[in-house]
This record gives structure tokens, C-alpha cells and sequence, in this order.
């Protein structure tokens, strides 16, 4: 309410981890720091459902839960210092999103403060509630420029009690992909998470933190998670799908991380090798690709939506358009969500080589009805090419909410619309 | 556009089964049928996401994606008629949102005709698409009251390979909940339904349907769907299920519908006698409880989210309250998304009872912080009791959102907002 009525600019910073510059001031913006609001309300030991304040971290919030027999219905790298509230506000997606839905679906209410400084108060928990518009949706995923979140309420789904992880080699890309159809069909409902990762990302892994890939030679890896309720169950599930995938030809090589002694009998039957990994370590893998791209040198760093059947060609066709122009192109990402991180790194900023990336990237992707920003949102960096997602009519509606709930413009300016 | 410029007001209507005349004309508005607009527009086999028009009818979209190995992730007692524009305008909620979520997280594009009609196109395939305010989240739930609905795109989970159903007797509420919670743990993943209704709903299917019961002399029955990749797993996951219940006392008696041999030789087992029905034909004895209460008389309909521990005590008071006034109260619903469908049967419309009965039950509902409208939105019937369960300045809100988006109010005009 002071800085409304003072005409003072606001951005809204919680962990500030965002990969799009949504959290950094651009001018004389007030930072309005969540750190400090990191209480937790009620947790309902029935219905998993938490309510808690913005400032919350991820990673602490996800150990609280696990005491009680539940789960956090989303986990991304930077979990050990995002704020649950930034996480709402960008709409973050990450690796469990391919098992328990968006969070459109899991945030039950959210507490926001408007541009006035008045608080809406929508922090309902209940799983279903049809009264009127659902306001709510309005802020996930706006990046603060509409009101900022306080609060939240989230649906936790049970913690599962088996979870196994497989880390596999294959051979080509189209054996990526029908490696992904096998393990939906065969995993069903215990799939969890289905990522990818290129060679290139291994090498990086491997040569700036020193970690060991367990599966080598191969220029492709999968990472498969299963989450279920019977690990017997869960064991024969994901024993028939590695022997339907290694005799098929699909995967080459191969390992798992369990504490399931079967599962590591038949692994070292299949593999001839056990994986001396525990599943943190697998997951450090595919999880801290982002940081050996920051010691690599500069990154232009791109988050796609794409139909799953294209999600490597974008990488091909900008590794073959840069050639010696970029030091590394590589790509990893969702693969079971049809989210590509295309990242491009040299040695220095290069505007030439940055224009020799945009507007192709934005281009290819809109020729595909891709989105040019699939889990990252637009903030500074990339609100600018909006259009190439959304119709212009769309980004002027946009705009009319923007300046009926802001009318001075004061929250989080310069983000997320042109 | 027409009616835009000469000022004409105008209802959509898809299957017009809603229960809160969301579709009904209040006085000369025009009816825009979605009827003809009934075009499957295109289906993805690899990520199951369907695209088809807003008046193509539930039950035939279920049939189309089911021979391409998937399934809709809404199921409702009214699929025979009802449109899938309708489903999302109203943010139809249904039997199968345990398991995949709301329309919130599963419908990924909706295509929208505004006020001044013009078209705005968010008919996007993408699993994730953090470009911008997510705008399409305005239109579900809104009723038709802010754009009409004209197409829509849904991702669709894949068809499971084994459904199996189990109908059990309970003798009082707090076993039902002690059966869910039992229920949620063994189950897990393979839980896809767990509804209640109270022995007077199996009454009136029974006199009014001529339905037979096949488990009786119980004040409370549930029905478990179960649905997984797997049948031998689901099999032993759902025996050791009915056993720990049996042999605790949750549940004294019970019957399964299955296809599969050595479920069916459990039961016999366990329950001393096999149920005749097909799995159909014991959805029937809840789906059509609705059907029932018609022939039962004049019907008081109320569909309300509480915290599920609460649930059944107000029907309970509900009873207590109107006595002999009341031919029959009868509570049944979703028990696992904590959603009671009340409902109160009279030999004919009397003003006395309604006054016993309103605002009674949504002050008992706004006292425990639950919603006067779980899933069947607010329409005509229920817009002025909104801020029972929604604060006044977000009531104010949605105006200005109205206001906004259709400043001549020509868009189903007296709907959802007071």
C-alpha cells in the first residue's frame, strides 16, 4: 500500500534462481524479499493438503511432508534454495510433473497481495471448488507483474514407498523415443519421471564436476524414475521393461539405483555390472547439467516445447547453423513432457553469435506450434518474443489484465509482456 | 459479432444437463447450440492429446480415444449427452478426478469466441507453456459468462488394461473413512474412484430403477475402482486390500466385478457368493442415483466440498433438522475428493422447506470453509450465495473480469455472478 500510494516499482524475489531474470530489478526497483515468510500454517495428515507461507524452501518443505507419509507434487534442481512461492509465480514444472500434473492442478489457493497493497484471499483447501472465476489461475505462472503471492495451499500426493531409478544408454534418438513408448506401456502408472540427456551433457557433467558417468559410449541417456506403492510390484514392472528394451536392441547398456537386492540381481544378469551409485547420485547426473554449463563459459540457455517426436532435431539443426562459431550445443530436458533445454555455450558473449541463434530458435519453434518458453517463463530476457507462442490478440488481452489489476505499472515492470 | 452489434443476448448451450440452469435462457436470451459443432479435429497417439470441437459428446470421445489405447480423464454420470465445451465451461469435476485431476491440469488449449466476437486462439498441443498469463484458465469454470467455448484440447491418459470394481457395506461413516484411508495406502497408484452414498440412496435406485443391490443390510456403501497396466498386480493388490478390511471389521460384506478369474475366486472366498453384475452395471447403482431422485419427487440439490471428515455431518443435521417436513435426505458423492452431493426430496415444491434447508446449509458449509459448489458451478440457481464461500473483494474481482470481457453483458447474462 506505501508504494502504491508513493508510485514506488516492486519486484517480487524469492530464491531467485529463475533462469529468465523474473526476480532481478532492472531500474530502482524495491527488492520485496519472501525469505522471511517461511512459515508453515497446517498440514492435513488425511487429505495432504499443506498450506504455507511464500518464503518456504522447496527442499525443506518436501522433507517436512516426507515425515508424514507425503510428498511435494513438484522437484527441480535449484529445490535446495527456490521459494515455494516463486515456484507458483513462474508456474515451474521440473521432474515429477510427467507423474503428478502441473501445478495448475495441485495448488488448491494461494494468498496474494494486489497492487494496492489489499490482500485477496483465496487460500481455500479443498480438492474441488466451482464458485465463480478461478482468480488464482490468474497469478500462477505470472511472474509477480500481477500481485504477490503470500501464500499457498498445495495438494501433496502419498510418499511412495518403492522408488527405483535407471539410467540407460541408447544409440539414437528415435531409440529414445521408443524407449520412452515401452516404458509408459510396461511402467504404466508407477513412471515417474522420463529424462534425457545428449553426450555432450555427460562429458560436461564429468569433465567440470568430476562426476563418473556409470554407462558410457553411448550418445544418448535416459533417466527413468519409478514411484509406487509395492516394491515388489515395482520390481517385476521394471525388470520385464529392461529385458524387453535390452533384448529389443533399444538400450545398449545400462544401470540401476535401488535398495531393492532383486532388482540389483537382475540388473548385474542383464549388465553385467551393478551401479555403486546411490539414486542421488544418478539424479546428480541429469540435475546438475545446469551448473557444468556455467563452468563451461557464457550460456544462452533455451527452454522449448516441442511435439516429442521433434525434440531433438532443434538441437541438430542449431549445432550444424553454429558449426566452430559456438564451443558446445547441447540438449537434455523433460523428454516424457516434450521439454527440451537446448543450452549453447562459447567462450565469450558474442553478439554475433547470438544473432545467429535468435530469431532462428524462435522461429523453428513457432514453425513446430512449439513454445518458446515451456517451464522457465519470460521475465526479462524473453518476454520481448512472446508473439512467437501467442497470437497478438492474446498478448493485448494479456496486457488489459495487466493494466486493470496494475494500473501504475508498479509490479515487477519490464517482465513477462512487451 | 452479429449479436455483439445489436446488442443481443446469448446462452450456450452443449448437452444442457447441468443442475444450476448454467445453460437455461432467464428471459429473451438467444440459445447458441454447440450441437453441429461436433468435429474430432486431430489425435496424437504418442502423447495422447486430443483436439476436437466444443460440441462433440463425452461418451463418443471416450469410445474414439479408447480404440486408439487411451481414455478421457473425465467420466460423468450425464457422458451420454453432456459436451465436452460444456464439461470445461463448467469445470466439470466426475467420477475419475482422483486419479487424473481437474480440467484445470488436463485441458492444455481452449479455442473461445469473446463478446465482440472476435476468436481468441489458445488451441495449443503443448504439455508446458509458460508464455505469458495463462488466459485459457478464465473461460474453464466460467460458464459461458466470459467467451464461448469452441474447441478444446485435452491430453488423454492411456487406456488402463485392467479395471477392476469392488462394492462393500460399511456400518457406520467413520469406517468409510477408515476404509479410504486403508484403501488409499494398499491401493496406491491403481486407485481410480472411491465414491459413497448412504442406504437410502440404494433405496430409492432400488423402488424408483428396480435395480437390485447386491450387497444389502448396510447404512453406508462404497464403491473402489481400481485401474492399472497390470492385472496380476492390481489383482494382488486389491485382495490383500478386501482382506485387511474384512478381517478388521471396516467392511462386512462385499462383492467385486472383474473379468479376471482368480479376483473372482477371492471373493467367493471371502464374501461366501460372487456378484452377478458386470462392472457397468455396478457403476448403474451410483450413477444413477441422481435418476432415481426425480422419480422420488421434487429434488433440493446441493453439491458441496468439505474437509471429508466432515462430510457426512451434515447430512446428518440436515435430517435432524427438517424431520418429517422432508420425504427423504440422502448424502452420496466423492468421498475421496472430499465433494457431498445432498439432496433433499419433497412430494411437491413447498417455500417452507426451502426456508428450512437455505441458508442453513451454506452457512453450516461457509462455517467449516468448504464450497456451496463443489463441481456443478453456480448458473442461475446458485449465483447469489457466492460469497458464502468466496470473499467480497474476490467477488468484486470476477465483476471487473466481466465487466471487462464483456462490458455489454450479452455473454449468458444473470449467470454465476450475483
Amino acid at each position: 500500500r506505501y508504494c502504491y500510494e508513493k508510485n514506488l516499482a516492486v519486484t517480487p524475489q524469492g530464491g531467485n534462481t529463475g533462469l529468465v531474470g523474473g526476480s532481478v530489478p532492472i531500474f530502482d526497483e524495491i527488492i520485496l524479499s519472501t525469505a522471511l515468510m517461511n512459515r508453515i500454517i497446517s498440514f492435513d495428515k488425511v487429505s495432504g493438503i499443506l498450506v504455507c507461507q511464500a518464503g518456504c524452501i522447496l527442499e525443506k518443505l518436501n522433507e517436512y511432508v516426507e515425515e508424514q507419509g507425503f510428498t511435494m507434487p513438484l522437484d527441480l534442481g535449484a529445490k535446495g534454495s527456490c521459494h515455494i512461492g516463486g515456484n507458483v509465480a513462474t508456474n515451474a514444472g521440473g521432474l515429477r510433473l510427467l507423474r503428478y500434473g502441473s501445478l495448475r492442478g495441485t495448488v488448491l489457493g494461494l494468498e496474494v497481495v494486489l497492487a494496492d497493497g489489499s490482500v485477496l484471499d483465496c487460500l481455500t483447501s479443498l480438492r474441488k471448488d466451482n464458485t465463480g472465476y478461478d482468480l488464482k489461475q490468474l497469478f500462477i505462472g505470472s511472474e509477480g507483474t500481477l500481485g504477490v503471492i503470500t501464500a499457498v495451499s498445495i495438494l501433496c500426493p502419498q510418499k511412495p514407498k518403492a522408488v527405483n531409478l535407471a539410467f540407460l544408454g541408447c544409440q539414437s534418438f528415435p531409440k529414445v523415443l521408443e524407449t520412452f513408448r515401452t516404458c509408459r506401456a510396461m511402467l504404466g502408472e508407477i513412471l515417474s519421471a522420463f529424462e534425457f540427456m545428449d553426450e555432450k551433457c555427460m562429458e560436461l557433467v564429468e569433465k567440470h564436476l568430476k562426476l563418473s558417468n556409470p554407462v558410457t559410449g553411448s550418445p544418448f541417456y535416459v533417466l527413468i524414475e519409478t514411484s509406487g506403492s509395492n516394491s515388489t510390484h515395482d520390481e517385476e514392472k521394471l525388470n520385464g521393461f529392461l529385458e524387453r528394451v535390452m533384448t529389443s536392441g533399444l538400450v545398449t547398456d545400462g544401470t540401476v539405483a535401488t535398495d531393492d537386492k532383486k532388482i540389483k540381481a537382475k540388473v548385474l544378469g542383464l549388465f553385467g555390472f551393478l551401479c555403486s551409485l546411490v539414486p542421488q547420485a544418478l539424479w546428480s547426473l541429469r540435475e546438475r547439467i545446469t551448473e557444468a554449463l556455467t563452468h563451461d563459459g557464457c550460456v544462452y540457455k533455451y527452454d522449448i516445447s516441442l511435439p516429442v517426436g521433434k525434440l531433438y532435431d532443434l538441437v541438430m539443426d542449431m549445432g550444424a547453423r553454429l558449426g566452430q562459431s559456438a564451443k558446445n550445443v547441447v540438449g537434455y530436458g523433460h523428454l516424457g513432457d516434450g521439454n527440451l533445454h537446448l543450452n549453447i555455450t562459447s567462450e565469450s558473449y558474442s553478439h554475433s553469435l547470438l544473432a545467429a541463434i535468435e530469431p532462428f530458435v524462435y522461429e523453428w519453434t513457432a514453425r513446430c506450434h512449439g513454445s518458446i518458453s515451456a517451464e522457465h517463463g519470460l521475465g526479462f530476457k524473453k518476454k520481448q518474443f512472446i508473439e512467437y507462442s501467442k497470437p497478438r490478440e492474446a498478448v493485448r488481452l494479456m496486457q488489459r489484465f495487466k493494466a486493470m489489476l496494475d494500473p501504475k505499472g508498479i509490479l515487477n515492470p519490464y517482465k513477462t509482456l512487451p
